[in-house]
């Protein structure tokens, strides 16, 4: 079983360029508590998980950012169940809203990450769009209205391919001009596991990479870097094809019946031959091959709506569940 | 070697749901000549397989109907270069023209199919926005210019998730109400290999089944069960999370080298193993994963352009290579 | 007085080539009772009037085919009310039910009628893509689910100058195939007066002619032409500029003091006059302009869900006010 | 007819609220030549129209800051002619390249004003979509290829009501980040007369206020605010509701014949009731509506591929019209 362990543990798939961007999934690629800590709450029809990162070996094991990662998980995430969604927004909101610990006047600066023209990409556009955008009303409003909604700005910069320029350039000279108090900043993620599509939202308080999931890494958003604290909002929408053979391989490996000489003797070899077979497998397109849904179109929509709930409810004091649908587009 | 080919003929494949739309990946799992002629031309940029299945001996082998199937393939079809998509336009509506052998008044129909709101398998629709649609303007356009363009017409029914009807069904009805002389079907397809993606255009004169690219097989669109001629205009643009799984798995039993009878063994017991483990990798989404390049968007949209203008010349004598761009949208 | 009211009078308006497609318009238009009852329901955010055109005389007078036209009305159609939209979805879904008087097992054809591509035309598209279909799950879904849901279809099938066919034909073919035992017709229509734009939804059980909104009148959709019944639901989306240029010529007239006199001289002269005005105003453009409100977009989409709640809940015995989110987009 | 001028001259139109973003328009308005030069160039299917105001008195009377303002002008713009478009696309480029006057590694930052939700609005966003973006592969294309490009960046922010901020705050904190040394920003305006309406294109070295056509005036987008040069490209594509009602008043007044004394009287009264007349046309919607043809989308987008085309060629050097169909899609 070590060498089962060994095989499936983090580092080989690093070699093979398999990423995840999730939490709960690289945890569970790590032997228990060295330096994490992880704590599930488990409701009617979803549950979540809060995974802390308090040391930087456990975020050197996890090759992720100290930090808090909330994780929540719900098959009927990807389905239109509008009442365990409702339960769901009610819990991301106020998760969201320990998380943020916004003061009174504070500002928000929502940031839809990811390519509008790449469906399972699209999910921070959508989000963007149907957040309740505020700041510019700021002295248009009468005064009890304006308590009900904090000065809240959104944007899609677009991935870099699209503008040329950093999204990490863009946010931050945005972030200089109208100096939000915060930044929200929601993108679409890839996953290791085909059961984490669409069924997983993670919240995290260490920023995030533009592009990590379906795009390449790039600059991250973060408090070190905007100068403002940074909470990211994820969804895995695709597993990356790569990922995908990979543990195909693996599989096999760990099922076709040998004996242990048998097997120690073909995973003497594996490691190259896996790393032909991985690219011939994906010949001509590497690693820009992504598996997804066939109903990823309308999946995308509901779970932009739900996060764009769970935000507009978080970040607005007078804004409750009865309202949001008021302010979806 | 036996054993090895045993392993990828197609029955196997056919046990595990895996399938390709494509004469010519059909062609390759086969053995010559039963029934079955085909001939390749090489061009500069592109390559035109003409395979034709003339006993129903080779439709049995080929699991497809008699006819005549020609491949475009060029690894530019999915780049931007313009010059190259220009010689396939024409060579593409060259074929298209000898295979529909229009009179001087017949009226074309060309229907595109898939579903638009799934980028990969929009391909149908986006044709059929560029397509010149003249059948309307029979009298009101000046003589001379009527005679530049034949009656055509246009429509993409949707898929049956959409309409909640056959899409045979639809087109059958209005094929009875405006009687034309041809039916030219666009859509999507699924490939076996990743290189055919958005590098093949399949043209046939045996009709199509909607959705047998992206969907779930249906009532087939052909002379038989529309009473006219039905040319079909195909292009893949996913593979089957499924299909590159199982490769994957064949790919390892070839490749881990074990002695013969480790090999027997291992087959021996593999193919309900096999079975499980496709399973466990899709779980759970089963058949409805597939797998697609980033680029997908801007790539439809450039194939679309070429199918439409080829479909355009070929059926309006008066429309030329000059005149093309005039006409797309 | 006389004058004015001859000047306002349906005929002059016609001869401009102005038109109305909503049946309380036209009733302003004209003396009250002959072979017109008028009976108008006031609930606390919106009225309900029911026009009932029950005379060949009446027919002629209003310009519109005997039956029933009912027109719910109210400012907050525009806005983003939820709770005076939920009523209205009632209240629709309830005079849809009655008009209907569908039988137990009866099915249901919804045709989207309009341009997807112009956004203040595209209400029909828009709400079939929000209409739970269910007719082609008829042997799927369990029976007890299947109770809670009548056989429904919905198509989009695009204008004319788009498919090259007249949409009559397509949704005959398509009628002849299918057998619906009800027609449901949705449009954008064209109204005389701005604050009818995005506040009415009319709703007649006398057919439809596609386009008579913003395109142009074609081959009606009625029970002469499909041999089904037919309801029509519809909102005005644009006023035609010409009707704008006309109403304004219209008002100075009235409001420019003149004398008797004057009045009677310039009105004598005014009509051919007139006609050249509206030419030069709206010149190069003629009868192709429309006027319509800059935040059309979004209101669009708020009335299409309306629109395709009050359908589902009508056509579907098992789906209530608590559903219905559960089936949009 | 000194009464004509006074009536038809800028300042009661500006009274009224009415607004045109042509220079050529303005020009129309007001005496020739008090600081203001215009020049006429005429080709076979377009006229090339150059204003320059050169005094502040000019600048005053044209009510547009001084500058250069080219205006290319052809009934064919909004029909598909190919061949015109790209003679057209030539003139634009020769001109926008002298205009910007840019250094050999000069670099640009294309801005794409407008609401991608409102299609007349969205011209600048559909520009950007199509323009060839290079600042981001610096260091990753080969030499020779650099050089055929120029470091190009490219965005649309998005208007006020869907970020919440000015659009200038976002240029300009983007600016000072990538420190481009050109920006041209792409923008619809709004038009005082129909035959303008997609028939002209506007350039001008004097910057933009985003939103001064289909929108509300704003912060500027010029050499003062962002401390980089700014040329402005714009076509009208709608006429206010607004404009189209006063100019139908002024026509009638000018039409309708009566003696002088009758006009005078007339005349004397009629700018408070003009006024009212206007905002009951207008009720609703008051300044919130516009003109705009119906195939309004399919012209925007031959429009953004002539401007995108006319800026690729300028900025980049190694583009040329045998080019630009590779980059435009």
């Amino acid at each position: 079983m070590k060498k089962k362990k060994k095989r499936s543990s983090a580092e080989p798939a690093q070699f093979f360029g398999i990423r995840t961007d999730l939490a709960v999934e690289a945890k569970e690629l790590i032997p228990q508590d060295d330096g994490v800590r992880t704590e599930v709450t488990t409701e009617d029809d979803f549950t979540l998980t809060k995974v802390q990162i308090y040391t930087e070996d456990g975020a050197k094991k996890m090759g992720k950012p100290k930090g808090t990662y909330l994780t929540f998980e719900s098959e009927k995430l990807k389905e239109n169940d509008t009442a365990c969604h409702n339960r769901m927004i009610e819990s991301i909101a106020k998760e969201l809203r320990e998380l943020a610990k916004l003061k009174e006047n504070a500002s928000v600066l929502v940031v839809g990450l990811g390519n509008w023209n790449i469906t399972p990409d699209a999910l921070g556009p959508k989000v963007v769009h149907r957040i309740l955008v505020t700041r510019h009303l700021k002295n248009t409003l009468p005064k009890e209205l304006m308590d009900t909604v904090r000065p809240t700005a959104a944007i899609s910069p677009g991935v870099m391919g699209i503008t040329g320029i950093e999204t990490g350039e863009i946010i931050k000279g945005i972030v200089e001009k109208i100096h939000p108090d915060l930044v929200i900043a929601v993108d679409a993620l890839a996953a290791r596991k085909f059961r984490r599509i669409n069924t997983t939202i993670q919240m995290a308080d260490t920023g995030v990479c533009p592009g990590s999931g379906v795009g390449n890494k790039r600059m991250s958003l973060d408090e070190e870097t905007l100068g403002v604290p940074v909470i990211a909002l994820g969804v895995p929408t695709v597993v990356d094809a790569a990922t995908l053979v990979y543990d195909t391989m693996e599989k096999m490996l760990e099922e076709v019946s040998l004996t242990e000489e048998e097997q120690a003797e073909a995973l003497r070899q594996d490691q190259q031959k896996r790393q032909a077979i991985l690219e011939e497998m994906l010949t001509p397109y590497a690693q820009n091959m992504f598996v997804t849904p066939k109903e990823v179109d309308a999946v995308i929509n509901r779970l932009a709506d739900i996060i764009a709930n769970a935000i507009n409810i978080a970040v607005h004091p007078g804004i409750t569940m009865e309202d949001i649908n008021q302010y979806v587009f």
